[in-house]
This record gives structure tokens, sequence and C-alpha cells, in this order.
């Protein structure tokens, strides 16, 4: 079976040697590291469920290319139910971690090359989709942990490339042999690639002619030579660095999301793992493929799996104070459940209005216009949950003492007493509880909603491009009565 | 067939002699009146989609009892799928009418006491149910237009039923005998009854034992004796009234949303048209069953329909004056699309998520959640489309001079003039978007929305009521760590 | 005494000859007519309070020219306290009288002049200054009620004025002699004109070299020769037209803000009451000039007069159903009052931090940049104010039938019955009350609060112009620890 | 002079040995630990600035005792005129800090007390004012820094205190002797306390007849037996702790908001320190008068000062990013504008309707309804703001790594390259200023800004408890033309 174990994960992470910084210190064990094995834990459980007979009902499925029972986050969508399944991993997975599934980009950029090198390939006879079937084979009969890199930094937003100082802004080819590609460059804001079996690199935009050696799609191990990670470090991690114990954290197994910046620096790749290379008409439409299943997910169904953890903890802390039938607390939990339903709706309709995206891919995306629409509605409703939970938990979300309080004698005591507001529950229940919320109101999720799957700026313009209006225009004409109009060509707004 | 003509209904409405008021006086012809023969024609409207090759696709669906096609709105929803199709007709006939199709209640409603009577039968013995499938026969047999009718004056909002000073405020039954009942009160806000062949009749509110005459529904053929119909009446209304030709009005076929008080008046109804009668543990779950039907609807998909005008009216004012590359009403345009579609994706969504609703009824729902929901997403919705179209639209919108200056010598060239806006589009098609724009942003659709399928604080009431945290807590206690809870039962917000 | 009779001024508006249409009729007698006479009524009333003890005090103030006590319409605001109190005549007036005082763009274009006669004289030796002082003395002497004209048809909005097709689009300067000069064009959306003994006329926007025709400003007497009223028409002027009692209407002294199509067909204006003529640098100051003063009141105190009404209509509503203690519909009322205090405020501050705009002129203008502020506040909060009213006042609010039904005897006791809800009110309180809130929830204002003052997007382009980033960039920049910034020079956003 | 020397509060500082315990474990010099000397570091501030020429002019005042000039958080409010200035004594130290000034609630609480004890000497006869009138002079002639302390852990929200299973969940007297007074129990969130000179204690509700030791105010030395100060611990702390150098940290020197839980173990206050104890009809309008003043300032003009620091950051990253002229960046800096404006004028409003109090106390507080109007805007404001600076800082705000690696030799030249954007200015002032926006938008600032001055629903309440809707109702009951109804008594919603 296709569908592996967590420990040959854990195994292999343990083996995996790549060079991650974290607050200037190199990281030598990615899996003991307190920071960095959060990463590794997320990979686990992703292995946990496919294994677990609930949680595999929503996370394995047959590849379609062997008919193997597989981990979903490595096949294709090749259908409708197919994306509903997808959306509904991805709020499992949110629901369950607390954080990201780091397998999520890649498993969406799997999707995107898919369609993609047929593409290609049909236009241009390259080599492209059979080297990346192949690839997907492996990754399915490993049952491999794949992430996925678009972001860069880039140069400033008023330039084009060529215009840029440093070429390296944008990750691009700088020598091509026989066997393959050299990179230079670099992908900022990557969830969980330094503890991934295998990183898929995809452009990060449209490219113009002359910008070749910048319309690359590649898939490369972990930890190749010459690439090098970043961290994210913050106030969190050090939380975390600190803890006795990770009981002390809100989430003490997955933690935050956990980014690097990851570096190429001559970096080389073997033709076999090239998925594009200079054909700079298909980077924009792999670009909008992959945004268009990953708003589905990271902007829709996934927030939906952070609101319920959210609205719990919430709920809980209502209860702890006594006020489940404060009116007032029960409209703001309402307004939060409305908001949730809300983006769980588009997501869903986004998925079953899907369709094949390159005819005869056999590859599904989701409606872009509804996908576009549930980022845009998850990036406002994430921020009023955010203030909502906020709210009903109280000053000392931000406020409340360590958890080490507990376990001090000279202040245990006082902590028992005034942290537990004379409920059933005990201080450390409240406690625990209001640090989940701590977390998810005074912390990183707010403007990492604005930015997963890209800007809203971004789903504003593709709104704008999506809709054609002469339909409805056809509708305010006719009812208007409005005679001897020009006939009207399709149109779509620019 | 048991698709009939709009020629057919056409004659029937001409004889119908119902006992109708406007604006204190008598209307002799309800095809005739500037007013009431909208109503008339909108029923019209919906006999010619049925026949129609295109629109029949959606508005057009076989008789469960006949296997006959059928207009939809005399059919039941007996799956997903039809819900789907039920919610498109809804959207489908909002954008074709701009107002209400006053079939629209009466649909919900037979579906509604479908489930209701089936259920009661089962529990009591009643011979409701059989009654209906004869009642609802009949009405697919002649394609019959049903009105419903739901919303009552009722009295004090802190009083029961029982202490107000005059029982009439919510209709109840007076009399019965061996043929059948006799009925006093009044339904109040009812969209088109009184060109409607039939109205059915329905309790408003759960009731209470002791509340046995209040507890009752039927059916009434139009204009039966003790009926009077009090309309609506306001500006748009008398704006109609004193136009010579419809085309100075907005929306010269269809108009508003009319409605009426419909008062009976020691009303008899036979036995083999009451579907309830007494049995007041039953009144409330009609009431929420109609509600959960008709919050998709008129609280979702419809007002997608009504916003598609909305939006390409908008955009035609937006070309008209050269404005389609400005980034700001773009970016309106956008938002405006965004809710749009945020309200089909919650319609589609209940209507996918549905159920059968009492089991064996055959009869589907959808998703009571979702549905209030979408209603939720609806009201704040259309007010800000309707804001955003009154930006794009310009003061003119509530400022604009009346048509009929068009051909008034004296000043016809300045109007001609002034209101081309030196556009390509002559004054008289600018004139006739900008009022259809006031229609829709200066009118009654605001209020309208909010009420239409109940007001907006029941939608939250049933939110909180639906919403189930045991899930949530378990995720947030779960992430927390929280060792030692209570074991947790099935929870339901109170 | 300058301050004047109401008598005096109902005289001459009964011997005023305006050509007026409305609805393509000629309205024959301005006093006489149902719509046109409620302009007339509120001039009316701003004479009464004039002389009113109590009203008095915020409506009088002594003349800076003679110190004879005026009307506060035809004075200047030289100081803070004037500004404070001139929003407060807007807050009363509007309060009083549920519509436009015709006489306020007026008196903020009397001060507009002042400051801007003052400049171009200062600057160019021009005479204007001592022309406009003559013509506000003979204003303040006789007490007359001026309107005021800004608002232009104009082209395309993405051409400049020479390229439209039309030059009439704006009005213009066609003929200038040793009398004076010859106008033409339009001025739309124009409150109350065809009623105002004098109308002052003002560019639309700021007017390049090459626009000098266009660069003028003047004030022209009620029904000048070639002038020319086009009315605004809609479902309000006709539902006035066919009352038999204006107390079927919601407000039925001074009704809607009326509005015409002023057309300048060849008007002749002497040199004595030309105020610019050409001089196009200082056309876009006299524009700013008058927005800054008018967001204030009309952006801002006016719609706190309009919004207590709102609120206190709404709040019977409240009471006659029994829901004074319904914690839901309170909150709403509270949420209204917030928003009310809050454009109060901005206002108030506003005048506050008010300056003499052209040193020297003794003119005071509001703070701009919170004039703009609450404008936008004002466009915001009254679509919510209308949102939550209409959902407070029910469904009713859109589908009450005529008041006239209370004198029918076929319905009359129908409606006594229903629309009387059991409260100790009558029908006939209730439904006059929901009249008045039909006509701030489902007519005009909505758009007219957007437009009213300039479109939202003005008030955009103004807060970005009017903000200096240079002391809050410092202040992040200090805090940061940032060194080696270079030097800051002031800095205003494009 | 009354103003004393930055340096002498830091030898006081040093000399302080409050118990205090952070992260489990004692802080054994206040003055040195990285997280308490933020604290001290603000205190010391507010001295430098009394003595700046420029700050003092906002931040320096006569005593109303001796006439000296006096640290103004030393000093009452005694004319709308030292309302404004209170208000921008607020902004000012906001703006500068980046954090609490911790002598705020102190400040308010001496002001709340000189009202309250008059009041209640007046009514009873009691000493309190002259003893508060002696503290007072102590506090001015010495300079001392003064914290405030309300806020309590309380029990659960639907008992009352004598149902509580521990009385000490709010603060109360255990002993009364000649000496003075023995309280237990503990506040909750309080700013700074540890490292003031002083801290006053108030109750933190009303208080009903049986509640007398609950009803106690008093000012306590810092660090007093019995009293345990238990460190609020998280993210931000931990990240500091374990910074190298503060440069690292968005706000170097002021850190983090700090607050601790205040606990009171048996500790005695002698007679000459206690202002109220057992006037239970007092304590309910001291917290009243505390909450009106405070909402003006830390629920107004504080807010305000943050808003520059965190629109000034978002701006530097808009220009560092070559975004100055993108029309969408401008409207979310526009929009923010606005916000910061709108809670300005509330603010100051709320100042300039300021009246004093008890009438004969000298103490002047600002209008109740705007200062809870004021703190409604900045609630939704300020989450607004996070969102819009988080949209425009990017990603990175959130995935940035440690300054740190500007320092490490492995990981140096990649940061710089890639975080510098290619644009002028380094990496270093770019990741500067973006840790000062994560500070903002990814932290604890958005529900600190809830419950800073209480909870939102307090001033919920309070805007329904202050507005009288009698003027309302008259105006549309005139309005709409309604006769004959009862006479209206004066009348506040309940």
């Amino acid at each position: 079976m296709a569908v592996k174990s967590p420990e040959a994960y854990r195994q292999r992470a343990k083996s995996m040697k790549p060079r991650v910084f974290m607050d200037g210190k190199l990281v030598e064990d990615i899996t003991a590291h307190p920071v960095t094995r959060t990463v590794v834990e997320a990979n686990v459980a992703s292995y946990e469920w496919a294994l677990d007979p609930e949680a595999g009902k929503v996370l394995r499925r047959p590849s379609h290319l062997t008919g193997e029972p597989c981990n979903l986050y490595t096949t294709l969508n090749r259908s409708p139910e197919d994306l509903v399944q997808r959306a509904a991993a991805g709020l499992y997975a949110a629901a369950n971690l607390g954080t990201c599934i780091y397998r999520c980009v890649g498993c969406d950029a799997l999707n995107t090359l898919a369609a993609t090198t047929f593409e290609v390939d049909r236009d241009l006879g390259t080599p492209y989709h059979a080297r990346f079937l192949d690839f997907l084979r492996y990754v399915q009969d490993e049952d491999l942990s794949v992430a996925g890199a678009m972001t860069e930094p880039r140069g400033p937003r008023d330039q084009k490339i060529g215009e840029w100082k440093d070429p390296d802004l944008s990750l691009h080819v700088v020598e091509k042999n026989e066997r393959g590609i050299v990179v230079n460059g670099a992908k900022i804001n990557i969830s969980g690639a330094y503890a991934c079996d295998w990183t898929i690199v995809m452009p990060s935009g449209a490219r113009r002619p002359g910008e070749e050696p910048y319309s690359v799609a590649f898939a490369v191990p972990n930890g190749a030579e010459g690439m090098v990670y970043v961290c994210q470090y913050g106030p969190h991690a050090a939380e975390r660095l600190l803890a006795d114990d990770p009981w002390e954290l809100g989430n003490p197994r997955f933690g935050q999301r956990e980014t690097s910046l990851v570096v190429f620096d001559h970096v080389f790749v073997p033709w076999e793992r090239v998925f594009l290379c200079g054909e700079t008409k298909y980077a924009g439409r792999l670009v909008a493929r992959f945004a268009q299943l990953h708003r589905m997910v990271c902007g829709g169904s996934c927030k939906v799996g952070f609101g319920k953890v959210l609205i719990g903890a919430a709920r809980l802390i209502q209860e702890y104070k006594g006020l489940e039938h404060a009116p007032h607390i029960n409209d703001q939990m309402t307004e939060m459940v409305t908001l949730l339903e809300t983006v769980r709706a588009c997501s869903k309709a986004a998925a079953l209005e899907g369709r094949e995206e390159v005819p005869g891919s056999g590859v599904w995306f989701p409606s872009d216009l509804l996908g576009n629409v549930s980022k845009l509605n998850v990036c406002t409703a994430f921020w009023r949950m955010m203030a909502l939970a906020g709210d009903i938990g109280g000053g000392v979300v931000v406020t409340m003492p360590s958890l080490k309080e507990l376990k001090n004698p000279e202040t245990r005591a006082y902590v028992e007493k005034f942290y537990g507001f004379g409920s059933d529950a005990s201080a450390e229940q409240i406690m625990k509880v209001t640090k989940l919320l701590q977390h998810w109101t005074a912390g990183l999720h707010g403007v990492g909603t604005w930015h997963g799957a890209g800007p809203v700026q971004a789903q504003k313009i593709m709104v704008q491009r999506l809709t054609d209006y002469t339909e409805m225009k056809g509708l305010a004409r006719r009812m208007a009565g409005i005679e001897g109009e020009p006939p009207q060509t399709q149109e779509t707004s620019p």
C-alpha cells in the first residue's frame, strides 16, 4: 500500500541534514529543536490520519496512476467530488493542527503542474508531463511529504524584473548543462520546507519574453546543496524556546505556522526534476492555476478549521465565566458561526462548480471566481472572529501570567485562586484555554490570513477580471425597456 | 400536459372578483388597474417561462404524483438537486421580474404542508395528508397560481395571544361545523394574493396548548366571501398611477413588489381544504420548515437575481459616464460582485446540504443553518449593494426629472442635452437606466430585504439554536491539552 | 432690523414668476403647487426661526457690516465659534424640516465668495470683493433667501472640457459686453433655487488656462430671463400630487428635498453681480473652499438633525410595539445613537479647529481634514441608520396602505384594527410614524447623503491630499531605532 | 519646583523592593530585568517630558493647590481646556512610548477621588476629601508616579458577590482597627504598578447594601507588606528575555504594555490613605466617573497616538516597496487616517463638552456619552487599522527572521540581500520597521484595545443609559403631524 507509516517519515526527518538557521544560530537537528520539531510533528500527524479509520475517510484516496490508496496530499483532484474532498481535508487538518498542514502547498503545486505540464507539452512538444508523472508516482509510492514554494522577495514593485539592481530577488536559471540547470535566488515565507522530503519550486508571477530564466519550475530534495533555510523568528518562537514544558503553550504539539526564507545559492537541479524552463507564456498560467486551487483551501476551508478551534475556545471561556445566557455574548458567538459557515459555503460551492482546467488533462480546479470570493470573505471574517473571541476571552487573554506559576510555590496559590474565577474549572484549565485564545487573537493569524494564498488586492483584481457583465447589463436593459442599444459583444472588465 | 398557457391564467385573472382597495378606492378590475396589473403580469411571466425552451429547463419539472411536466412552482423538492433547481428558479425569476415572483411563497407553503401533514397524520392519525395531496394534484393538473400567507398583525410583542385586547390580531377559527370551519383575522404584507388562484394560509408562529384555534392551516380560493384585500400604497404606486406611459417607470411591466393586508372576516373553509386545525404542537414546526425553505430562496438566490439587475444597471451608468477604467468604481463593482457570489454560494450550499425533513415524507429541505446564514448575509449585502450602486449612479438617481420631459416641447431639448452627458447613449437611455437604479437604491428594496423571510433577529436566533458547540469545544480542549474534563454530552446553545 | 418677517418672503415668493416644469407640465404658481410649495414653506420656516426667541439663539447673529441682527443664513463665519453656530444651525434646520434648508448652499457660497474675491483682488487688483460686499449687504438688509449652484452635467469623465462634443455641459460665458456677461449651460441637482430670491452660481471644478469662460461666478435673481427650472420628479412627488390631504404624507409641510436642473439659456448678468470671470487659477480654490465649509454642515451636522428624527421615529415604533426592553432592539438604537454622536463630534471638532482661510479676509473655514472625515463617516452612518430603522420599523414600513383608508368606510374598521397592533396608540398615530420612517428608510435619503457635498471619492482624495505623513514616519523611525535615515522634507501624499 | 528629575524617579525605582514574579521566577531588580525595566523607562520618559521645553507645554501644568508647575499626571482637570490638555497628553505619551504611560490610570483615579471624596463628605460628613487633598499635595510636591487598580478577577458573572465560593475574588476589608484597615483580594490586568511609587485602589463596580467591605478605596505604597505582583508573561516577554540586544525588538526601549496581577494578602492601609470605606452608594459613582474620564483618554486619544506610529510604520513600508502611487494602498492609508481622525474628534469633543461633575468639587469630567462613543469607535477602528497595516506590511510581518541574522556570518549576506527588496533602504531599516509593525498588527494591541477602559458591552450599556429619546421623539411626532399624544415626561432608556 502506498500509505506509509508516520514512523517512516519520522526516520527520514531524522536523517535530513538541511542547513537551517533560527535566531542567528544553526539548528542541529530539526526533529529535536523545540520550534522546528513542531513542523515535523504536523507532518507526522498527516501520516497518522491517513491510517486512521475515521480520518482516513477524508485524508486517503486512490492514486489515479496505480489505484493504490494514497495520502490525499500526494494525489490529484480529478472531479468536483475530489475537490470537495480536498477542501474537507484542509478543514480537517486545520481544525486538528491549529496550524499549517505543511504538505498543503505541495499538494496544490502537484495539481498545478499536472495540468500545466500537460498543456505545455501539448502546445510545444516538450517532455515535462511525462517527467512530472514519474515524479508524482515516486511521491505516491513512497508517500513523501512535499512542500511548495512560490513567493519571492522581488524588487521594487514599480519596476520590471530587468530593472532591479539585483537579479537574484527572483529565482532564476543561471546555468544550463546536459545534466540539468543551476538556479539562484530565494523563496520567502515558505511553510515547513525544511522538514519536507521535497520542495516544488514555481515561478512567482507572470513572465514576459526576455524573462525566460525566471520562468522555471522544478522539484528539489530536502537540503540540496546550496540551499539554506533562514527561519522565521519572533515572539512565539522565543516563548517556545524558553518553555520548560510545551504544556505552557497554547498549542503544545503543533505550535505556530513555521516558515523560512529558502535560499538557492547555485543549486543544481537535474533535468528529470525540471517541469518548466523558459516557456514564459505558461508561467502566469501556472501561478493563476495554483492560486485558483489554493484560494479554495488556504483561503477557504482551512480557515474554517482554524475558526472551529477559535470558536470552541471562546465557548469554553464563556462557560467558565458563567456567561452561557448573556445575550451579547451569544450574539457574538452567533456572528462567528455565521462568518464561519459563510466561508465554508463559498469554499464548498467553489469545489462543486469546479471544472477540468486544461481540457484533457484530467485535473480539476475549483471555480476561480468563488475561490477568490471565498478568500475575500476569509480575510475580513478572520479578523472579525479574532476580535470577537478577544472580546469574549477578556483582558486576561493578553495579560495572563506564565503557566509556570502553577508550579511556583510562591505564587501557585494566588494563581489558582484568582485565575479560577470561582468556577468549577481549574485555573489550569482556564489558563490553557486562554493561552490557546491568545495564540488565535493576539498572534500571527490575522496577518497570516491576509497573505496566505496571496494578498487581498490580488483577489480583488481576479474578481474584476473574472466578471463578465454582459448578462447583467442585458437584464437591466431589458427591464428598463431600452430599445436600440448597439449589439453587445462579450465583455470582460479590464 | 400540466403546464398551462399564460393566456389561460390571464383569463382566470380577468374573471376574479376579489374585493381589493387601494388608496381608499375600490379596484374594479385587477387586470386593468395600473398597479395591480403588474402582479398579473408577473404571474403571466411565470407561465411563459415554463413553456419557453430555455427558461423551461429551470422552471419546469415533473410532478411526482403524475409524472406530468409541471410548472416548478406547483411541485415538491424531493432531492438536493431539486433544491438546487428551486434556488435557481428563484434567481431566474428575480433577475427577470425585478420584483417578487408571486407564486414563490405558495410553492414553499406546498412543500411545507407536504412534510407537515405527513407528520401529523403519522403521529395522530389525522386525514390531512391525503387531503393535501388531493389539493396538490388539483393545483398541478390545472397549473394554478398559489400565494401563501403567514405574517400577521399580532398584538404587543411582550404579551401572549390570550392577553391581547383583540383576538383577531392573529387569524383563528371562530366556528367549526360539519362542512368546515369559519375563520377571523388578517394576514399582513401578503405578496400578490389578490391575483393568485388560491392562497395557502399558515399559522404565524409556534402555538401553545390553549391556542388551538390559532393553530390552523388551509387553502382558500381568490376572493372567497369575507375576504378583503387592502393594498399597500405609497410613492411608487402613486407614480405609476400618474404615468402616461409605463416606460416612464424603471420597471415598466412588473413594477414593485405589491402586497396587501388580507382580511378574513368570517371566511368559511370546507374541511377538504383544511390541513391543520388545532394540533398546536405542529404549528411551530410548520413555521420553522417554511422558514427553512424560504430563507434559501427569498433570503438567498432571489436577491442574487435582484443584485444582477442592480449591478448591470450600475455598470451601464459607469460606461455611459466613461468611467470603465476608474479604479475606485471598479473596486465598488468588484465589491458588489463579491457580495452577490457570497450569497449565491450560501444559498447553493444550503440546497446541497439539504435533507429529507420528516423521514419518509419524501420532501427535502435545505440546510437550516446555511439558509439562515444566507439570509443574514443577504441583509447586509443588499443594503451595501444599494449604497454602492447609489454612489455609482450619482445624485441624478434621486434628482432626475420625469421622462415626460422628453415629450415636453418646452424642456425636451434641455433634457436631451443635459442628461445625455455628452455620451454616445441618448438621454432617454441614460434616464431609463437611472430610473431603474432609482427603484433599486432609493426605494422599497432595503427594508423589503430585511423583512422578507423574516426579520434578521429571527435568523440570529436560529443560528444560535442550530449551532452545536460540542465538536468545536472538543477540538479546543484537545489542542490546548486539557485533561480530566468531564465527559461532554451533546450540547445545543439555548 | 435686518431680520424680516416670513410674510415678507411669502409675498415675494408669490410674485416670483420663474419658468418651472415638473412632470412635463408648467408650474403656474410655485406657492400653490403641492410639491414646489414645500420649498416655499421651508424657506418660510427659516424666517420664523430667526424671530423665535429660542430658535433665534441659533439662527440669528449680527452682520459684520452693519452690526444689525441678521438671519444666520445671510452672514459670514468670522471665528471658530461662528463655525460652531453654523454647524448648529444646520442641525437645527435639518431636525425641524426633515429636508434641506434651501438657504444652506447659498450661505456657504457667500462665505466662499467673501474669502475668494478678497484673494483675487489682493493678487490681481480686480474689483470683485467690493462688488461682493455690496451684494452681501443688500442680501442682509433685505433678508433675502439665496440658493447656490455648483454641480453641472459635465461630459465624459475621461475627457477634458475642450474635448466634449457640447460645450454647454459646463456653464460658461458666451459673451461679454460693457454692461455684463451672457452665460450658457446648466446646473444640476440644485436645491430649492426656483423659490429663492437669488442664486449664486459657482464653477464646478478647477479650471486650466484655456478654460477662462468656464471660470465664472455670479449672482442671478430668481427667474431671470433665459433661466428654466426642470424639476426633479419621482415617486414622492407623485404621491404628494395625489394626496387628498398632506397628512397622508410622512412630512406634510416640508416634504422631500426638491431640486431642479437650472438651465441658463443666454442669461445676462450685469457686471455688478459678477464675482469671478476668467481667473482660472481661483476656480479650483473657490470650489475647494466651498467644499471645506459645506462638508462640515451638509456632510456633518445636517445629517445629525435628520438622524434625530429618524431615531425618534424608530423609538416611537419600538414603544408602540411594546419592545422597549428587547435587548436586540435597544442594541440597534444604541448603534444609531453612537453613529449620530460620532458625526456630531467630527463636525464640531472641524468647526473648532477651523482657521481664517485667506489671511486677512476675516472669513473662517472649518478644518478641511475633519470636514472630509465627517462626510466619510456620514456616508456609511446614514445608510446604516436607514437599515437599522428599517429593521425596527418592520415590513409595514414598505407595505402600509394609504392613510386614506382611515376615511374609507369599507376598510376603515379593518385598518384601525390591524394597524393598531393592539397597542394604546391609534392606527393613525402608528401609520403616521411609519410613513415618516418610510420616507427616511425607503426613499431618497441614502443616495442623497452620498452625493450632497460631493461623492465619497472626492472626500477620500481630499483626505489623501491633506495628510502629511512626516510626523508619523518620524515617530515610527524613532521608536524602531532606525539610524542614518536621510533628512526628511515636508511630505504630502500625492 | 514640583517637577522632579527623571534621575530622582530612577533612584527611587532602584530602591523599590516589591515581590514581583515573572514566568515562575522572582524578579530581583525591576530596573535591571529586561522586561520590567521597560516600565521603569516609560515612567522615566514621563519625567523627561515635563522638563522638555516642547513636550512640557503638554505635559506640565500648575497645581491648583500650590500653583507650582507639576507633571500633568499628578494634577486635576478643572476646566474643559484642562480636559483637552489631558487628552493631548495621552496622545503624546502613546505616540512616543508605543505603550502605556503607566501614570495614566493613577491620574484619572486622582481626579475621580477628588470629585467623589468631595461628594461623600458633603453628603455624609466623612473626612475623606481632606485626606485625599493631603495625599494629592504629597504626590504633587514629590512628583510621584501613581498607578491605579480597578479590575478584579471576580466570580461567576451570573452570581452576586455574596454567592461566590471565594470572597477574595473581589478585594475587601477583612479588618478595621484604630490605625487603619486590612484588605484581602487581588487586582488583575494592572498596568505598571510594580514600578510606580504608589497605587490607588478603587472598587471594581457598583456595590449594594451588605457589600460594605467591598466598597473601599485607598492608596498603597509600592511593595507594601502582603503585596505580591504576578506578571503577565507571554511571547513578547520571552522574546525580550532572549534578545541579545534590544534593537532586535520593535520598540527597544519601552516594549509592550506590562501588567500584573496585584495580590493583596492581608495588606494594612492606615486611615490617612483610606478614601472610601463602606459607603456602598458611592462605589458605583466612583467607578462611573473613572470610566467617564478614562474612556476619553485610554478609549480615545491614547489610541490616536498608537495609530500615528502604526500609520507611520505602514507608510515607511509602502515607500520602501516603491508603492507610494499604488491606488489601493493609498486607499488603505486614507482609511486609516480617517479612522484616526474620527477617534481624535470624538475624544476632543468629549473634552470640550465636559462639565464639573460634583458641582462645587471643581473637577471636570468629559461628556460621558461622547467618551463612550469614542471608545466604541476605537474598538473597531483599531482592529481595522491593525488589519490594514498588516496587509500593507506583507507576509514578512509575521515571517521575518531574527535581526540577529544580520550578525550571523552564515546568513547575513542572504538576509541583507533578500530583505532589502532592492530598495534604497537597508535590510536592517526595513526589518526594524517590519518588526515594529509586527508588534502592532500581530501582537497584544487588538485585545488590549477592546478591554482597556472596559469591555465594549460596558460602553454600549452606557450609551443606552445616557440617551434621552424625549427630544428625538418630539421631533418625529411634530414632523409626522401626530396630534393628541399624551404629554411626555423626561424619558431615559432603561
